[in-house]
């Protein structure tokens, strides 16, 4: 491992993905190992971390990882830093782990306007590898999954951002409600388009809307193929009309946005986000290596050769 | 059973409700049993009657029932009616069981403005047993539930309605989702009070709130135990926001509304509505059996005497 300089890991919920990072932060190599944050039993974060750098610890190479290995239910709690923040707040606020290299980025916290708290942890790791060492405009990334993450950034770094917590409802109300028993699974997307657009439409009200999966079905407007995607459409839609009316009031209706994390997603993100009128390009795969990196950088943890 | 002049069945998904009446549909006796058209096997819907008149079918009482028993999954289907529809077209398409003196309810269907179906199948037949015998002016009956309907009736019957899938929706967050893990089982109206009212505001967006049920636990500002009311409280204000939009749009806004159903929930209701300044009322409890008794006299199966 003479040429490893960082070992950068993107440790989450049920998996962790660490690169080793060479010169300048390029990707040496990449182990991913089904040891997330709730599948490490007790106290065996230790073994888990030896497991991802290939059997045992360097003992020369400073580590990193973000995710939920810093939350609660992590590690160590590494609490979240407060918003706006930039590379600098963030690397002031690395978490050292007692007898090991390794240091846990903090997620970061936001109050909406309602004064509501929001959160994020891991991702906005991501976001910090896709921006551009300056910033100068301010810019959207929206970061499709389970909880949906959209994030402005600007000259202060992470601004603000707003949590969707749409992947989760597809999955509970397709594998636990009435709506799933309806479906059968395919590919439509004249479908989700159907769904996006009814959930993008004036007075739309997802509670009430969402029965429509059911009645279009039972009236056979919708085959039961199309269920899955209809519904997925209507959920995406309710992001994105939501998510539209936050940047408006940001003055940020124009923006193009970035799409960063599942290819697949992003495609179907796009697909929607089209349908609104909002433009997206996609953001590069390795942004939490990058991410990872430039914090160690900016925490003098590797110097930016 | 001399003096019965009608059985009348509320006959459910997971359960079913025999009322035998006598004379000007006074309720002489109730039968309930867990026959729901979910949990009787196959064919068994005969077998199922008799247990719900006692033993064995009457030969000279005529029998009415509403609910998922005319469902596709029920015994006959008993096509939707349109609406508006009142007694009259209630009672024209009542569907024979063939063998059996029972006749079975239809359900309604309307078209939202947005041209999508939505459908009642039981509750119709609660708003029929709760309405006056000549509707002079227009009104709003609530039926809370797994899927709560909203129904406006006025002089031509049912006008239309609107279904909101907040109880599924609670359920399956409750059960199945990060939010159910965080909570403590217990009643705390100051947290459900505090979920309506964040619904009830403008920019509400329900995939994004659902979210502060998360983010203000993790503060502490929500204690485990005021998570559930929370939950239950954004989705029940995202309904009334939502519902309250509706009636405004067909003139309705500043209706008093009618609750019909479960008595706990339905204080709940009353209780969320207060906050949205929307005055309700609690209406009878035997509606559906009412309900029955004057479809069936309308269709000339009972005098009403």
């Amino acid at each position: 491992m003479d040429d490893v300089r960082l070992i950068a890991i993107d440790w989450g919920t049920s998996s962790a993905r660490a690169y080793a990072l060479g010169d300048h932060g390029n990707v040496v190599s990449v182990r991913s190992a089904p040891l997330g944050v709730q599948r490490v039993a007790g106290g065996g974060f230790a073994d888990a971390l030896s497991v991802l750098c290939g059997g045992e610890l360097p003992d020369d190479v400073p580590l990193i990882a973000s995710g939920m290995i810093g939350s609660r239910q992590g590690w160590v709690e590494a609490p979240y830093c407060r918003c706006p923040a930039g590379f600098e707040a963030i690397a002031a606020s690395l978490v050292g782990v007692p007898g090991t290299r390794l240091f846990i980025v903090p997620g970061l916290m936001c109050q909406d306007i309602d004064e509501v708290p929001d959160v994020i942890r891991g991702e906005e790791t991501q976001v910090f590898g896709a921006l551009s060492d300056r910033i100068v405009a301010r810019q959207v990334i929206v970061l499709p999954g389970t909880h949906s993450k959209w994030v402005i950034a600007g000259p202060d770094g992470v601004e603000t951002f707003a949590t969707f917590m749409t992947g989760e409802l597809y999955a509970v109300l397709r594998e636990h409600s009435i709506l799933g028993r309806l479906a059968l699974a395919s590919v439509d997307d004249a479908a989700l388009d159907r769904g996006v657009r009814h959930s993008l439409r004036q007075n739309a009200a997802l509670t009430h809307d969402l029965f429509s999966a059911r009645t279009l079905a039972l009236t056979e407007v919708l085959a039961p193929t199309g269920v899955d995607d209809y519904l997925s459409g209507l959920l995406l839609g309710a992001e994105i009309a939501a998510a539209r009316a936050w940047l408006a009031r940001r003055s940020l209706a124009r923006a193009t946005v970035m799409l960063l994390g599942d290819a697949a997603l992003s495609v179907r993100y796009r697909r929607a986000l089209a349908l609104a009128e909002i433009e997206a390009v996609l953001g590069p795969s390795d942004a939490a290596a990058r991410g990872l990196w430039r914090i160690a950088s900016h925490a003098g943890m590797v110097t930016d050769k």
